[in-house]
């Protein structure tokens, strides 16, 4: 396993809702991030479909983790949209970002999310957001 | 309690994901929700502070109970945008929805996010999204 | 008239595309800003409403303005969400902008577009958007 | 020139604001659209630049026509994001739109936007929107 992973699973380890949620980073190059989430029973919302929150969450973070890979670990979300196209259910949930714009403190990624049904992958979210290096952004200042 | 903060506490308890992260609808009216996550340890992220996907969750669920409050029960998120504004930590995270446009079929709502910290409430995340009911959007397709 | 809207009223006056598109500052004050654009022929899409592009550019500068009034004037827009509500039409086109939080560096802000028509306002858009400041954000450089 | 790439060219002539944009549709086909506006100094902000209110007329309009393409022509943009990139300057602006995902009544669609300067492209905006089918959605409907 390559450092970068190796850093990233670490921090990925260090975050309590990341663990809650059981998120794994399964893949982490430069201006890219995949995390995988395995579909339980206590990610679902009322009618047996992954919760749009779990979604949300796997997307805020693949998009952090990918604005990282090129902008350093200290690093925050500023913001993000996110399109919701396909129920999420199956197996795993997959959230693939990548960086198409950065600068020395900023970042803007994309990232689509997948849920993996049957051994096929579908596409149940789209999404694109700004990271930003902590101290060049206020985002971490109360 | 009236009816429909009732009927909306029976929807929330129904979703196993909200019940992981420990949210509670405590205000729930035609056009309005909000939606409080005591903050636990568990919601956290590397440095301690509220996990940008719990964020991102509430104001996802904030957003739907607000446009389900004027669409009927059988809606979905079609998208969002989240800004993320100061840190979130103390006690409470709180996130308060309203709707600002409605049709037959959508409502454009927004969402502000608190978080309540020695009594005061900080905000922490402005959100905008729409919502729209089943089976006049096709999100609930596959 | 107070000195902020006059410098306000100074940089749209010396913008090209904002004199094509007639548009005017009629308010401007520390944190808000109202563009007003008097609906012409020439601002219509193929249908005789207020083309989509129009609404897209009122709130580009209203956001932008507002910013602006809170960070000084060397601002870009880095960014922002737009809804459309209700299809726009009558004697003018307003749009409001409002900061809903600030930095040193960022501002959030918020708008709201209205079509004027026989002396009612109907909203047909909402928005909200960041603001950064020139040389703390990469906006500006290629 | 085929018939689709036709049609499109017909219904961008007859919008009054793409005429006085100066917009043409250099291509369209299914799924996907390109509009390209070249630059003259009436479409610029106070410093010279490409004004954001272009791009975001660009973006807006490719989005539609490329939502148009599999949806039919009865469409109206529901909303979208934009993130500005980098300073549109140069000869001309390109605004490349394609459909990611779409059903009988939505489409979400991607849109860049590029600045052609010296016979280079730079990427200087990047988008995300929604189509939907006008009388499936209300946004055409006061």
């Amino acid at each position: 396993m390559d450092n970068l992973l190796q850093l990233g699973k670490q921090v990925l380890a260090s975050q309590p809702f990341s663990k809650l949620v059981g998120a794994e980073l399964t893949s982490f190059s430069q201006g890219r991030a995949e995390l995988t989430v395995p579909v339980t029973q206590k990610l679902q919302q009322q009618n047996g479909l992954v919760h749009g929150g779990v979604i949300s969450y796997a997307v805020d973070n693949a998009l952090t983790f990918a604005g990282g890979s090129v902008l350093g670990p200290e690093v925050v979300t500023s913001g993000y949209t996110i399109n919701y196209l396909r129920p999420a259910m199956g197996t795993a949930i997959i959230a693939r970002a990548a960086v198409i714009y950065s600068s020395k403190s900023r970042a803007v990624c994309r990232c689509e999310v997948f849920s993996a049904v049957d051994g096929k992958e579908n596409l149940c979210a789209a999404s694109q957001g700004t990271i930003a290096m902590i101290g060049r952004s206020s985002a971490n200042k109360a």
